[in-house]
């Protein structure tokens, strides 16, 4: 029998045991009945079992449980539900890894026989690098925005970042489909002013348009962007489905596939409940098949810490169950000023997202991405 | 220029004032950018508004803001990436209210022209009750389970449960596809014993698939669930999508919906962050289609409040910009002996949720379910 092992950080809170509580896990997320009403080959091939549960601190707790890959079924969204579905409503209840190896190669009856449960992603960083031409030193992005441009005023902006040498440019999580720059009509703006560049620099740049969506409008969107030679797609998991990301990494025709955390804030806020940062988005949505991992920055506008970033882009680059390795793309809190020391903290196997700083600049946006390249050009 | 608004209960931490911080959801959740690098007219069409701000309390403070309509363009993801995409990653602000009533007859662009971007329950309190034939008491319902049981298994639960009269008979919302009891032979047996039954009692009861998973196969398992005159379907919106809700609420073949809130837990779980209980599954999951709001009751497993839950209820059921109705269906902590309580605190146009406790009757399921109908019929 299959099966894979989840490890949780627990909190005990008043009024409340251990034993009781991860023995509750086990059967919560299984049969979701109480212990006496089950039978025993139920009780022995069904529900969770305990592997470890050992006490690191005042109330808290470091517990293994294994579950039979038998409940997950081949599909993301019952796998996401024996993982965090039922005890997403308890407090006290923080994942924390899981036994990826034990997952690797495990099929998925999804889009063809070939795909897999957990596909990592199609390119990882070997592949973006390959792509871009660029195969050792640390890679630039930047976002188009602001809301409320029009296709043509972005696509000049795109123009400008990458005259200046940005190596991605991608849509703003918030551009969708609205009718100052609808979807379509933006990314073939984008696509000419980023072959206009092209032409003149002689060095490709990858422009990753935002293709979130509900998942009819994600696949047309998806194509779209393939058939104008986008070099990627960004999708903010959290609001179209997790799944979205496994079933875009194992298209025929994948592109390098962007993962953007918004809607995912409730899950890691909160110490000791719902994920790890470095879970969530260095470990979960790589397996799910995410290239580009984005996330808040130390230091920017939200209360990510440096360490916290640090133990993201670890889980994102480490050998992983013989998933390809994704890029960390860390976003906020960079400026031109600041940009050298995290690179030293970050290393070269990085995507740093530049934004505000970059429109703040004075000599305009080509002058800032300019010295944004030669920066990280060493 | 159309609008609507969002109230917010936002709590102010050390080091930030209340004026920045609720400035700074005006700017995070449409420009994203430095308010320097913004041109007038942006700044006045696309930024966030703010109506309202008033202290409630030591560091607490209740806002709103307005935002254009045009941000959001004519998709759920986009509008709850608006409501709530990046600032789900700061904490101290929780959503407890909007605007239906500006959102009501907003047109999406989805699946028909007729399409809404909010629809509302496709058949709500009125249309179940029609469908059920039962004009006036309080409704019965239970889940099949344990997972691990055969289709045939789950068939043999289900015939029992509808002999001794429960109205709805759900899956459990951990069936999926699983090997044990693969979803289209588990719906042809379940339809086939409920067929057996109502030949048997003379009277109708509904039973609901989970047809949760990826949209491919979500439209594939509806159209199985409809193709067996299944009484309806459930999914779990936080693992699909919750775009999920609107698109099968607006089919031409609508069944009626139950949300399941597996996965949904980090939103509500921490006071002043997130979403509060009733905005989320009494508002949000109405407004996008949810015929049936599933949610743990108080006293049971989890730690839901009686008051949380009457908001809850309240919620579902208030007159709100035209929307149809929709039943809350409490589960846990309901047992034969407390129900009578619990039908007095949450009134009859409500479905009361049975689950363990029938499983556990001395003398088997369908007098369990007999108690409980005979209970209910009052």
């Amino acid at each position: 029998l299959r099966t894979f092992t989840v490890q949780y950080d627990i909190t005990v809170l008043e009024g409340e045991s251990i034993g009781a509580k991860v023995e509750g896990i086990c059967f919560e997320q299984s049969v979701e009945m109480p212990p006496d009403t089950i039978d025993i080959d139920i009780h022995d091939e069904i529900v969770g079992r305990i592997l470890l549960c050992e006490k690191t601190g005042e109330s808290r707790y470091r517990a293994e449980i294994e579950w039979p890959l038998l409940n997950t079924g081949p599909e993301i969204t019952q796998f996401l539900n024996v993982l965090y579905g039922n005890i997403s409503m308890k407090p006290g209840i923080c994942i924390t890894g899981l036994s990826w190896e034990k997952l690797a190669g495990v099929p998925s009856y999804r889009q063809s026989d070939s795909d897999q449960l957990f596909p990592g992603p199609a390119y990882g960083i070997p592949g973006i690098r390959e792509r871009l031409g660029i195969p050792e030193r640390p890679l630039s992005a930047t976002a188009l925005k602001p809301m409320g441009l029009t296709a043509t005023e972005l696509a000049d902006i795109c123009y400008r970042f990458a005259l200046g040498g940005i190596d991605i440019i991608k849509d703003d999580h918030g551009l969708a489909d609205q009718p100052y720059a609808p979807f379509r009509e933006r990314v073939k703006a984008c696509m000419e002013a980023m072959q206009r560049a092209a032409d003149k620099t002689g060095r490709n740049s990858m422009y990753i348009p935002n293709i979130t969506g509900d998942w009819p409008e994600m696949v047309e969107r998806f194509e779209i962007a393939r058939d104008h030679g986008a070099g990627g797609v960004m999708i903010s998991p959290h609001l179209t489905g997790l799944w979205a990301l496994a079933a875009l990494a194992q298209r025929d025709d994948a592109l390098p596939l962007a993962a953007h955390p918004a809607f995912s804030g409730s899950h890691i806020l909160h110490a000791g409940s719902g994920f790890t940062k470095a879970f969530l988005y260095g470990e979960l949505w790589r397996a799910l098949g995410a290239d580009l991992i984005i996330y808040p920055n130390a230091g920017g506008r939200f209360s990510y810490s440096r360490e916290e970033c640090l133990a993201i882009n670890e889980a994102a680059r480490r050998p992983m169950a013989g998933f390809r390795s994704s890029f960390p793309m860390p976003g906020g809190g960079m400026q031109r000023a600041n940009l050298p020391e995290w690179v030293r903290a970050y290393g070269p196997d990085t995507v740093y997202l530049l934004g505000g700083s970059l429109y703040q600049h004075p000599e305009g946006i080509e002058a800032a991405a300019r010295e944004i390249s030669e920066l990280l050009a060493g």
